[in-house]
């Protein structure tokens, strides 16, 4: 994403790293010739399918019992394998976006630093706009 | 995540490293006094929240357009930006839940070799159950 | 929906009726030139991004908090709307689809009182095939 | 909403009732002690899931396939399954936040007569503000 020259101690550290991840999917989808699907459109639905597995498996439970949810044995396989499932098609997605997902996340979180002032926002959860 | 010892040449390189930015939101939640509000039932709901954020800017563009969705001038910050939102919190639950991400997708992908082999799996999207 | 002659007695009454609410989003969008844009491809999609704007109201409450919602006057305005807006999009959806939602939640109404049954299912959140 | 008296032919007719289903739902709630359950949070979460099957259903498929799908014999047993399900919690969620979807729906599309005026929104899809 940057061109430019810079000495190694100038860059930033990656806050995460999802290119060996991108790669796997892109030649997991290529050899089945899937990569036909896969347009953001499609790919922003199938995350939304994979989220709302994930979703129903915390629906009846209590915010406390949530804690748990990938320890208790009726639920930490089904934890997991939707995590893998979201994390999945969003790695997908933003790579054919040709999103930097580890530049977007730290543009953002700079943001939320500006938006959400350590005094203002303590301990409560209220958006920006109404702190 | 593996206590056993092992010899370089026999472990698996990682897929993804989420670890600096998993530490980074727990930084900010810390600081605002926030953890308190991250069950992992809440997280999933702002998960789903600002997934449906990102599916607003793909609802009404066929899926040839939401193919240049993060290059367009109109779109593109949007975009980079929602993907930001979904992937903190989506990084944030599976830290809160003490999931390994990288573990989970490594076996994810290894089950869907398994569930669509590339002979059958070619050029359809039928679900692995109607091959 | 029925061709058959029925005598009125033996007719099951109406659970629900969105016909004049469907007629009326028809012509709103007909006025608009909109219609074009409302395959159900895209029309989930709009449901999904309200779905999240409904969601994202309750995220960071309790679920005791969640009863009052309606009523809180912080979120009352809020819920309204976005229930307007999934309802909208919702019989929308299944005006473009050609499906009659009344017949539909009849026959999954029937079918749920099959898969749970009442002894089996009291007073736990099982799924049907856990039970 | 209207705590005046006002004869009933100055009345608007109602754009839907789901009064019979609100209570069909309650009474197989109550027949299984599930309405411990019911929070609000809860139930959005549910409808969520339910949503997430639904749009399973469309990711693949073209915006134009997507017109059939209540159609073609390999979907459209699960698109009406799918729909009656998110009926069912989208009505049972307005239930118990004790909200009146239809004046809720009425106050919102004359909200959107005016956020939309058919000279400005003909034919596009921007949103208002960007009108």
């Amino acid at each position: 994403m940057n061109s430019t020259v810079s000495a190694p101690e100038e860059r930033q550290p990656r806050l995460l790293d999802v290119d060996a991840l991108a790669a796997a999917i892109e030649r997991f989808a290529r050899e089945r010739d899937w990569v036909q699907f896969h347009a953001p459109k499609n790919l922003v639905m199938a995350l939304t399918g994979e989220l709302g597995e994930l979703v129903e498996i915390f629906q009846w439970m209590s915010a406390d019992e949530s804690r748990d949810a990938a320890r208790a044995p009726a639920t930490a396989r089904a934890v997991r394998d939707e995590l893998a499932d979201v994390t999945i098609y969003l790695v997908r997605l933003a790579a054919v976006l040709g999103v930097d997902l580890d530049a977007a996340v730290r543009d953002k979180l700079a943001l939320n630093a500006v938006k959400y002032p350590v005094e203002k926002a303590r301990g409560h959860n209220r958006k920006y706009d109404a702190l």
